[in-house]
């Protein structure tokens, strides 16, 4: 990250879109480099239309189809690193836009939208007063239009009609992070909540002069949900709904892009010690559902609402809610060993919706804090 | 505004109500001045009773109503200015119920009920400590009783049960403004969420004694969600649906009372000039939905949530939630010329159930800050 | 509350359970004590599977079944006092598990799930830095496993693992509670929402080493929302309805289990006096929805957001949004006599959902604050 314009852009982004090892634990290998993207094109046959459906899904179910990247949750870990420069910087940025057929659970196939291949998108971490190019790669093979609109822009959409691109093109522009906080970038074509309910959104952080609090990590997340034409869970390919969409009834509520992704039974769990303190970057993409994120067995110790990062943080905020098209910065502590739960405390999203994922930390027990059995309790 | 009580309240009440010139730029010239919003009685025919409708529009349509009045959105430029004096004064407000048909959308009708013939009602502004006498004068020929109840008012029912009241007759209360913030008021007859979805609430701002700090412009605006038997856009008469307000799924959800009304393509958009700042007044009516506010292409400064305006305000804020029945004060600041489009971030909201507004911002461009395009862009 | 551990446990566990009167003014009559509750437990008939139930109620209705306990709404002063000692204390606390049929409104029965037969379930109050050990028994009789997640915690699920029980035995964990505010608990197994939904929640406050501010009178409401088989008002038993939690489209949305509770007409309202000032400890259980709560007629003088009491607290906020799986600390004044309702400003949740309190303010008329008859109006 050190050096000059434009040192951060390419390194971030290439490791954003899984060329390089995350700077991270590693946790969640990406299973595809740039060129699997590529050729994880869509399949000849396009996306069916989302069949009529009011009420309930009664659809006949699609065969699975084939899976064209072995995952779309983003790695939790792969995120730039804090800001280590203190004159303005200029950064080019590419986000390819992938579509591209992966599993929302197994058995269950999708025809996602995404940025970098990745839910959500590569992390953009710049300081305030930087310069930033964006450019909107619509790769060669996708079926629809795409743009960014990215809310820390002052411009109008945010860059959506400077980025607006067809297939096979890319197209550009540049703006200068004149305010400091964690703002959504999403795509914003006319049917822009389709395209952010099929995956096209992330984070890019702008950074005050004086730089984030230290922490000893840092996770990056994204919540969103998903509307299809079959009941969650039920095997094969699902369609969009866009009715169930206007209805704000999603099937799948997720955290980073798939169901209970970040959890040790699918892509794995995130990692920390006791005695660290993690900051989380989390935006809520919606389109349409707020966050209500919690920290199960823990509590946010900090919260910057929003990700208005120049606010005076709040202290042990027990759930926080997230609106849609906003984002969180928040900080956790981990003084006793054990899993942690993320979730969205409106709990039916969580079970077969898919809204969760862990964190575990490791060390030394601490009963002083947390003894789980008593004296008489139940054995076995 | 200058001169002693009562000067504040006729004076702010006729321009409510259409009599007097907008004092800020006309961008929306009233169709009807008060004698128009009489003879906008409702037609003879009453409101037919909504189907029982529990999933989906399937009523047969109605044919459109004669429309009553050319107009129901509100001029978000015609508010009050800011307090001026610095004396208690006595306020006197009057505030006809004008149920009237009118266009939801071009060729969609819809029986509103409103406060003084537009939505959100006329904005009421005082001082901390101002005493206000406030009279329904439910008008001749309206079909139900109504009342008003003021977020501002400490005193049973907010002054609902005192102002109750059955059409042909005014029925009125005095209350002492004793906190300040922006309130919303709105009918609280028993079937309150449907006036309030039929368009009954606005706001009263209560200015602290050092008043509000100065900025360029002020706009006055409200979302509320609308239930109606057809979907959206379906030509014709909508009825209410009270099913669908108990699933709190609405078929509109709108700025000012109409579908895209402060948009060029509609009203007409706001106006504002680079450099300056704009305050936002903006009342959520609900019945039932949260809005997430938020301006495409830029940031709201400061925002003062809820409308509580001793708060130390929050810096860059992306989306605001503000709940059902609850206010926000936020501002915004213009440093770069073009359109800035006004959004429930909740965006299946946006398109076609209509909730979207548009400052237009002119001025000089400012590429420094944002230039939408780089070399090798697409052309055309 | 004076003396050595475990002082608190016992007398606040008894007062919350009904076998002592409550502190307050006794407005409702705890119709059972503990030995009741135990006669309480569910009929040998175990609740019917919810009915696939996808768009509106239609299930033919069941008959009531007998109700095991004359009411499951707590009584909102039964809490414990303040905290009153300056050293860390050791509270031992059971709450014992109460599955008990009752009726939500007069001829509507429900099969609810409760901690100490009460909702919301007892508020346990402690010191930061005490230590708490927390017993749940499941009584002999009941159907279900059950267990308690703090939000107060740090540990493993909140101890839900730690305190996973059948029916028939108790099981505990300690902890210490490290940090300072309200906080939700509640059952925590796989089909948490479910038992939620059916009234297993309450609050825990830790208040910080300085105590809260004094106030003349403390009231402790929970909203949750219920799922059932049923319209609302159906006479007869109503089964839970999953389908129903799934679409997040409640039957019942209630203040402390029963529909309109807290009011003149049901189990009494709550009382104050002009001039007194008092702090509301609300949880919002959801499982689901936010609630957006706001009195009718009065302001939420201050407001402690998600109950983080180390907060700067907002002034004048007339209404709050409360995510589920989250608290609120609140402070009210009442300056002026009359009936103050509490309601969720998602108004199409109050008439025939049921979210509604009242508190009845006793004093003197104020007619310089509100005066609601002005000179010419209607009489009668």
């Amino acid at each position: 990250m050190a050096g000059g314009p434009p040192a951060l852009s390419r390194r971030a982004l290439l490791r954003g879109v899984g060329l390089l090892a995350a700077g991270g634990t590693g946790l969640i290998g990406y299973a595809a480099g740039k060129s699997a993207l590529v050729s994880a094109a869509p399949p000849a046959e396009p996306p069916a239309a989302a069949p009529a459906n009011e009420a309930a899904p009664t659809a006949t179910p699609w065969p699975a189809k084939p899976v064209g990247a072995a995952q779309v949750a983003a790695d939790p870990t792969a995120l730039p690193g804090p800001v280590d420069w203190a004159e303005p910087r200029h950064h080019q940025i590419t986000l390819d836009v992938v579509e591209v057929v992966a599993e929302i659970e197994p058995g269950v196939t999708f025809s996602y939208m995404t940025f970098g291949g990745r839910i959500p998108g590569p992390m953009i971490r710049v300081r305030q007063g930087d310069t930033v190019e964006i450019t909107v790669n619509n790769l060669p093979g996708n079926l629809m239009p795409h743009n960014v609109d990215l809310h820390a822009v002052y411009g109008p959409h945010g860059g959506g009609e400077a980025t607006f691109v067809v297939a096979g093109q890319p197209n550009g522009m540049r703006f200068t992070a004149l305010y400091p906080g964690a703002f959504m970038y999403h795509c914003a074509v006319p049917t822009l909540d389709h395209h952010i309910s099929s995956g096209m959104f992330g984070m890019i952080v702008v950074e005050p002069p004086e730089g984030l609090p230290p922490v000893n990590r840092e996770f990056y997340l994204g919540q969103h949900e998903l509307y299809t034409d079959q009941a969650a869970g039920v095997p094969g390919h699902h369609n969009f709904d866009f009715a169930a969409m206007q209805r704000e009834q999603p099937t799948y509520v997720l955290l980073n892009g798939e169901k209970h992704a970040l959890t040790p039974e699918r892509r794995g769990a995130m990692q920390a010690q006791t005695g660290e303190t993690a900051r989380i970057f989390f935006v809520c993409g919606g389109p349409n559902l707020s966050s209500n994120f919690h920290p199960v067995g823990s509590v946010w110790t900090k919260v910057w609402r929003e990700g208005a990062i120049l606010s005076t943080p709040e202290r042990y905020v027990q759930t926080v809610a997230v609106p849609p098209g906003s984002c969180l910065i928040a900080e956790i502590e981990f003084p006793v060993p054990g899993m942690i739960k993320l979730v969205d405390h409106a709990l039916s999203r969580v079970v077969s919706k898919g809204m969760s994922g862990v964190i575990e930390v490791a060390g030394e027990p601490r009963p002083d804090i947390f003894t789980p059995d008593l004296p008489g309790d139940p054995t076995g």
